[in-house]
């Protein structure tokens, strides 16, 4: 029986220790304490475990695979997993901002900006976006520069205008002012922008980065499936959660009369449509076999999540 | 006699043309709106013409560097002019946030988040910065993959935390609640990577494209010093040019009670200190020949400017 809580432990451990690694090139005090705070506060790394896991599905099996995972053996599609995490770290701090969802609690611990100031979070958010591809860039040291290339494009699209930044400012304006054309396509559009871009460039880049282009759209499939499930998941938390469970502050989408899933869909229809959401996903990953083990179970967890 | 005005106003033109284009690929509304406010909104586009002229001195003599360059014959190069303007667009939607400079006036116009919100804007600048990355991959239709990831890792490194980013933090921390340690290195150190940075790398990734490496070292030289001057120019028209030869809120950092470099050296001293920096500036470039005269023109430009 796999163990999900096992498997995404002991890849955290990988991940934290690269992040701190990244950390230790930054020279300019408190804006290097902030990114600190937000990138080492914990979370549950599913980003760069997606990018791990994708990666161990598709590389050659020249009997390294076979290893049990380290820093050390994959420290090769590292700066990848840090890229995508910081870019996710980077949207959790703007997103928690005043102006944004003004959200005081981010993990059971407060907010960048209620540590260190609106000022120095936006900051702090800025520089990790714009690491991330500083990170990207150290990928050339082991692939393919016209892949590495590919791989920068595919994240800036899945993260920018018309990606993850598209999402949030549609989110924004789901803001209860006038619910005139929000409904489910929109929702749908915002979620698969705000969180299902990012979740799915974290399973198709290394597909992309391996020069493996049919598997680019399984990936991308289960990626995008995964995704819209993680935001209803979320919307459903949202109405049934605690604060304590959350560790974060529950019911903002509805304290801003924002239009939910579980708003237009119930509490029940909601799950239903997320559990629908999941079994696409699996479809797309089931010929890839017993590797892809945590992938199916990263997609049920998302579905049976409690927090 | 040259004509610098009509220089920076024929560079402007082909450069405010292709940032029309990179827009009509947006398909997110209001943020697109938003986005687009910022870039078409003026500005002296000294960057990307700094991109412009340093691949213009560079280029091969094929003939074709004796024409007249319009947006179609330099097109190969448009993508990394375009990256660095927006990067400086997105920098200044972020600088002018109510938690940062808290400015309502930026070139004669209400500033980003006046017109679209607090939210909006900062999205807006995530989304520039991000888009960048993008127009940067383009180059790989017409450059070396290898020179084009050069080119990335050199510019997220100008803009992150250690460049633009950390020079903006170091200039929060300049706040007037404490002065201790503000002094002359701090405020060159504040001014190389919040300013000097991003047009160090204007001049410098052009060589670094062309695989010209030797001159890429005169380039960057050139760079930081008119950096530091625009910046030491900065705080002397802070202090004597009005509102409206500014386009923005004059004597903000003495309202913010910062130390600058009038408050050290006194307006005189620092116009002087800028006069010093231009000169060495000149020096870097002074064996490029005739093709270098905006170059010329443009550090003089940087002490002589009344706004």
């Amino acid at each position: 029986m796999f163990n999900l809580a096992e498997y995404l432990k002991s890849k955290s451990i990988i991940i934290e220790k690269a992040l701190k690694g990244i950390l230790s090139e930054c020279v300019s005090g408190t804006l290097c304490d902030s990114i600190n705070y937000s990138l080492t506060s914990g979370g549950k790394r599913i980003r760069p475990v997606l990018v791990l896991t994708a990666w161990d599905i598709l590389r050659i099996d020249d009997g390294k695979n076979k290893q049990k995972m380290t820093l050390e053996n994959c420290k090769e599609i590292i700066p990848l997993a840090c890229a995508l995490e910081m870019i996710h770290a980077y949207s959790l701090v703007h997103d928690d901002l005043p102006a944004m969802d003004n959200d005081d609690l981010r993990r059971g611990k407060p907010t960048n900006h209620k540590v260190y100031g609106d000022a120095i979070a936006i900051l702090a958010g800025d520089a990790l976006l714009t690491q991330a591809f500083n990170e990207l860039y150290k990928l050339s040291a082991c692939y393919p520069a016209d892949k590495v290339l590919k791989t920068i494009k595919y994240i800036a699209d899945a993260s920018g205008m018309n990606g993850m930044v598209g999402g949030q400012a549609l989110d924004i304006q789901n803001d209860g002012i006038t619910k005139v054309g929000i409904d489910e396509a929109y929702l749908y559009r915002t979620s698969s922008c705000k969180t299902g871009a990012l979740i799915t460039a974290s399973v198709a880049t290394p597909a992309i980065l391996l020069g493996r282009d049919k598997d680019v759209k399984n990936f991308e499939g289960y990626g995008k499936a995964i995704g819209v499930a993680f935001q209803i998941v979320d919307d459903v938390l949202g109405v049934t959660a605690s604060r304590e469970e959350l560790g974060k502050t529950p019911n903002i989408d509805s304290d801003n009369n924002k239009v939910t899933f579980v708003s237009l869909l119930g509490i029940e229809g909601a799950k239903n449509r997320a559990k629908e959401e999941i079994k696409k996903a699996k479809n797309f990953i089931s010929g890839y076999g017993p590797k892809a083990e945590p992938l199916i179970a990263i997609a049920d967890y998302i579905v049976e999540r409690k927090f």
